[in-house]
């Protein structure tokens, strides 16, 4: 698996069950999502803007696409409320087939930009590895079948490494049809 | 990673969480449990019985152990409710290095004897693969630190490969410290 066939598998519409773990509390969130994955051109002008900030060029990039999420948590009145949905450019830029980095124009666990890590593990699993501000991310992605994936997550402390989350997500492709509401 | 290091890392007292997703309901369901995990040796009596009742021998195996685990589900009065405390031998019986066959005396998604499959994959994770009279499970575990390892798990219907459940479970070993209640 290279970056270009993990994109193209991921374009469509997906419904996406979220649970997270804290570890210290003992609590668990669950969070029920639409997760809409579409391929940009290199030369989209949302892509053009964004590298124009960088100092990365279009003939470094592969693929870029943007996701955009909405969902309902149960933990209600919670902060986590406020980030169910938005919207992401992720740019890929691989250093070789099976590695590289990925612009990411809002974060995953800190809304900022940020750059991914990633690699390809020997069963086509994407590892992701982001450092923000005050955390690190490792995330997984794997396909268990066309049209259903599996994400896995764990957010650890910059400064102490301690765990603060773990989360996974099972996610199924609405194929052929578009998510509206 | 081979399955004798896989083994010594997971031996001891673990606090686990747990979400099991039904995808076709969109269904959550959250267990917290502890999970024992107590390295056995090979001429263990309850191995021994064990082996006596199979087709394979003590010269093949290694590192046979013992898991037991008791939890609370919040799908209250549900059947799975009596499923929330077992034990189970697993005798592990490698091929070659990275792979090989573990024998269960108790299933994880069918509650009968079981042979799995397993293999390890290039950043250290176990696969298991499992076949029972009417699902098939895929596991996989690993390592995040050395007191921290994460497991998830798809089951499909055997006869129309459609994906039932996913689960996945946050583990955290309590270190020298036996549960007790």
């Amino acid at each position: 698996m290279g970056i270009e066939e993990f994109v193209n598998k991921s374009e469509g519409e997906w419904n996406s069950m979220r649970s997270g773990h804290s570890l210290a509390f003992k609590q668990f969130e669950e969070v029920l999502s639409h997760i809409s994955i579409t391929l940009l051109q290199p030369d989209d002008t949302q892509i053009k803007d964004y590298l124009k900030e960088s100092e990365y060029s279009k003939p470094q990039i592969i693929s870029p696409f943007k996701i955009e999420w909405s969902g309902e948590s149960n933990w209600k009145g919670s902060d986590s409320s406020n980030d169910l949905s938005g919207c992401s450019l992720l740019i890929p830029i691989p250093s070789s087939k099976q590695e590289g980095i990925i612009l990411r124009s809002m974060g995953y666990t800190e809304k900022i930009d940020a750059i991914s890590n990633y690699h390809f593990i020997s069963d086509g699993t994407i590892v992701l590895s982001t450092v923000y501000e005050q955390t690190v991310a490792e995330e997984r992605i794997w396909f268990i079948s066309e049209n259903v994936r599996c994400r896995s997550s764990v957010i650890l402390s910059l400064e102490s490494k301690a765990i603060l989350q773990t989360s996974f997500a099972s996610e199924i492709k609405r194929v052929h049809k578009p998510y509206r509401e």
